[in-house]
């Protein structure tokens, strides 16, 4: 099972792409970061966070796409940029007919860590063992991206 | 030349479809409102959205759209699910390659009464008074949708 996470933003959107033949064999396929900036428009951000994803759609073939809920602490305008960021990535999975998983920043927490209340360190330091990878994935946006997808895999029934 | 005015939302996004030759002969073509509502999920609700756009697309071959910026006043809520709408209403005008122009809402006031801080009376009853209906157009949505489309034609070149 193929399993795309994603972080979604505006200027960063976190992706990760893990492979999982059962909850304790995992390795990532790939993962990087979306960027996007002005002075490209609004309208062509989100068109390029479209292209990237679907790019990323065709190569690996998810079988599932695990997305972080929007979350309303920050302010207004940062929700406003991340919600529709978040609008064209949900638009595009749902055109390659993909199931959608949803799951809230505690939700993760506890699926990688045992523990709903842990901080980032203990987070990146969770992505790194359970994926076997040498470094922590950078920037942040990148290793949230997986840790979407090891919740997944952590929380499905196998 | 045809405008698609858009005024976004998840439960209801006005639209509405005006035709004009010049800054004194416009009319309506077509309006109306996109209605979403649960137990649909978020993403079925966005490709509702983006279904019923693209036949307005397919139909009208709207030469421009004038849609409404997003504003930060509102609850993040409320500001999310704009925004998410919004993000899939953007991506699927980028998708169709139609020239977007986004107005605030005091621009609108300003080029339909003269007035930046008109109230909504005033506004649907110059709407009403521009397009020459019998009737204000319903819900406010709807209205605001084709106010939208009358800012374009009055702010625009001819």
């Amino acid at each position: 099972m193929v399993i795309l996470g994603i972080d979604p933003g505006l200027s960063l959107t976190g992706w990760g792409v893990v492979e999982a033949v059962s909850r304790d064999k995992m390795k990532a396929l790939k993962y990087g970061c979306i960027k996007t900036a002005p002075p490209s428009l609004l309208i062509e951000r989100l068109q390029l966070v479209h292209d990237k994803l679907q790019s990323l759609i065709d190569i690996y073939k998810p079988d599932v796409v695990a997305i972080e809920e929007i979350f309303f602490l920050k302010a207004a305008r940062s929700v406003a940029a991340v919600g529709q960021s978040r609008g064209a990535i949900l638009l595009t999975i749902s055109m390659n007919k993909i199931p959608l998983f949803e799951y809230n920043p505690r939700s993760v927490k506890m699926a990688l860590t045992g523990y709903g209340s842990a901080d980032k360190h203990q987070m990146q330091h969770m992505v790194k063992t359970f994926l076997k990878l040498k470094e922590i994935p950078k920037p942040d946006d990148t290793a949230d991206a997986l840790a979407m997808a090891i919740c997944h895999i952590n929380t499905m029934r196998w």
